[in-house]
């Protein structure tokens, strides 16, 4: 424990603490592995159980900084002896912790790639290491993988929704704090938003950094044309005017005033859908039919394509708090199994039983099936020594723990988003989920569970 | 825009890059107001308009990150030549980057210490700087604030719910990524949490990491017991076995055969009342009345109250998602408004009119009143030099940049919230949220609205 030095804590995640950025129960049982021997080549996957509520697919997202993540662990002597020092490792071996001084990864990783369209129980990410250092990394993965995925699935929806017309995220301020903030801006940006109001992630990753103006600027002036005035002064070709701080419809019109050179104007408050179409009236009969209209104010999917079916005129939407918190629904739910072991040369196939929380065994392959058009047509999960005609969507990423795939840029994973949900028939869009898209499992596959309810596979 | 150089990013926050760590239009709305020169003294107020649905109260949380960050907040050449390369920045004067270059926070913060119960509109923090000092600290200060407050708040609303018995934050791998974990584990721990799984936050906070085991942990044995045994021998002081791999009952019997050295049990799956009462029973005819049960699989606070009213026999609960993503409620709308401005030597209110979203004007603090019994009775939001027979909540952090507050430690916060909560009479604790605590705004608050609104106040 670290002593109060009544200095402030940042909390900041680094290098060197994500080795024990864990939950407890990793390091315990790792450290009874190493004291039993127990450390077979083993197979994890990490998938989703269950599509959330109000989801017909996901966007797999965060790779990058999964592998980020896995191919810098390891365990300076600063976290050793902490770990060392906490009562519950009392008995355990100074080799295990000789062990850790010296520990990284040197598995295999394979993954679909981000930005690929999945469903219920289909493997994200196949680890295959030690039994040590596949259990080490799980609860770091899950929770870059399972936040990452949430927010660029609710984007795509989001993005789906605005129908064409321009979606940026503004949500850094209701995020889950800083980081989480930044990596919202990433999962939004590869769910289809044009930009990001994030500084730091666009910096960090090639986003545009888009934003406009908040009410404090308008109101630290006593009067709002000259705030609009000062602000075109200095921001000539990037003016858009947040025009609803005292009434939107007067905002307007002086917005107006600023003429030829104004780019656009936000619309924060009230009913928008109407206010939208008054103000494009006067921005058109001014002859500013140039100037774009922008609405903010808790936006989501669900509201933004009803303002469209009302005829909103929008032209692009700033989605903040509902799309970075995912807030209709919050959690994603993956998980990361044990499918399978090699014991003295012997391939375990290993699975969960009970009754809710069965899992599939040994280790999984997605094969994905188009049809004539070249649209998704449905996905059969099964053995990776199976052949199909169809498309395989995990690909090694690591081996013997190097990087042996060329990480993308968020614009490429944008790029095959848009280019996966074209293939994605549009029933499976549908904001209320009303069509399941077809996964099955393949009868190898179903034979091998069989083999183990049956008790004819030890696992 | 930084090149793409093929590795990965971790996407991590430290204290040079926490600059940037906002919206865009935080850094050029400075820009206009360095450009224009205006700068005049200004307060800004954090607050939450509405309370969350389902929520009656907050416990607010974050402070110490909050200052952290003001604190530190710096912006390095390496950033400012980013900000001056961007093409909004063009027509921005070289005197305005080398202002930010020399920039550091010097103006004054008040604050509700962290655990205080707060109610809507009562401002948890307020900022009284330079115009641009200020503004450019809003959106870090509420993504941090935010997401703590809510945590906070609803694992107050779990621990009260489990009505004695422990409640343990098992939530880093659904929380919004692994910064959020960490924040989270520190949010549920000032709501009232013993320990966390999070074993980063454990370190840095000094709070008790809590875990168990995992259902990998018994499927890498052939044999449940051998599990059982294995896992007791290198933890014989934490042996808490995980039993409901295979059949909880089953699984109940076979930890029964570790002995007195048994520390407790956990299910995670199936109707956990019942199976509460018949893993009781088995646990007291071996004997081991001292065995405790551990309750975990997506708890929250309806549904361990609900287990509670039907007699469970679990002595502690283990919560993640529910807790660390609020998932009834998983955003706070805190904002961060213009409260006021001295502009040559006279001091201005300021308000925002919008029907919607009006805001109280001028320096505030929050007065709360105490029955005879202590506990408390209602709040007044008034100026801050009003005087009544109430405790006053808002208190100096930080002046002219320094921080004249001692920062508690998070188990002088939770302390801190329990004698709160003891104070909060008990029918504004209920889950649904039937009473609502009465605030009201003081009469020369009133008064100060009504001249703005009448125009007897340039604002």
């Amino acid at each position: 424990m670290k002593k109060n030095t009544g200095k402030p804590k940042s909390l900041f995640l680094d290098d060197a603490n994500t080795c024990i950025s864990t939950d407890l129960y990793q390091l315990t049982m790792i450290a009874g592995y190493f004291e039993h021997g127990i450390n077979h080549k083993s197979t994890f996957e990490l998938f989703v159980r269950d599509l959330p509520e109000r989801r017909s697919y996901l966007i797999a997202a965060g790779l990058e900084q999964a592998v980020h993540y896995i191919a810098n662990i390891s365990f300076t002597a600063e976290y050793v002896k902490y770990l060392k020092e906490l009562p519950v490792f009392k008995n355990v071996s100074n080799k295990f912790f000789n062990y850790l001084e010296d520990f990284s990864f040197k598995g295999d990783l394979y993954a679909v790639p981000e930005g690929t369209v999945i469903f219920a129980n289909e493997p994200i990410i196949r680890v295959t290491a030690s039994m040590i250092e596949a259990q080490i990394i799980e609860t770091y993965l899950l929770s870059i993988i399972n936040y990452q995925t949430l927010i660029a699935s609710k984007a795509s929806r989001v993005v789906f929704a605005a129908d064409g017309r321009k979606v940026i995220d503004f949500g850094t301020r209701r995020a889950h704090g800083p980081q989480a903030g930044v990596l919202a801006a990433r999962a939004c940006y590869i769910g289809g938003c044009v930009g990001t109001s994030n500084v730091l992630a666009a910096r960090e990753l090639g986003i545009p950094p888009i934003g406009t103006v908040a009410h404090s600027w308008i109101m630290a002036y006593g009067d709002e044309y000259e705030s609009f005035q000062d602000f075109h002064n200095v921001f000539p070709d990037n003016t858009v005017l947040l025009i609803d701080t005292y009434d939107t419809i007067k905002g307007a019109k002086l917005a107006t005033k600023i003429g030829m050179k104004l780019k656009g104007v936000r619309l924060d408050s009230g009913n928008i859908t109407l206010l939208s179409k008054r103000v494009r009236r006067i921005l058109d009969e001014a002859g500013l039919g140039h100037v774009k209209i922008t609405a903010s104010s808790d936006l989501n999917e669900y509201k933004i394509a009803q303002m469209l079916a009302k005829g909103a005129c929008i032209d692009s939407f700033g989605v903040g708090t509902e799309m970075v918190t995912s807030k209709d629904t919050p959690a994603l739910g993956g998980v990361y199994k044990l499918v399978e072991q090699e014991i003295k040369g012997k391939v375990v196939p290993k699975m969960k039983l009970s009754k809710e929380k069965e899992t599939y065994p040994s280790k999984k392959q997605i094969y994905r099936f188009l049809n004539k058009r070249g649209l998704y047509k449905k996905d059969i999960i099964g053995l990776v020594d199976e052949e199909f005609d169809a498309e395989e969507l995990l690909q090694p990423i690591m081996k013997k723990g190097k990087l042996v795939y060329k990480i993308p840029t968020v614009k490429q994973i944008q790029k095959t988003v848009e280019k996966n949900m074209s293939r994605l028939p549009k029933k499976f869009k549908d904001l209320n989920c009303k069509t399941a898209y077809p996964v099955t499992i393949s009868r190898r596959l179903k034979k091998v569970m069989e083999k183990i309810k049956s008790g004819h596979i030890a696992f």
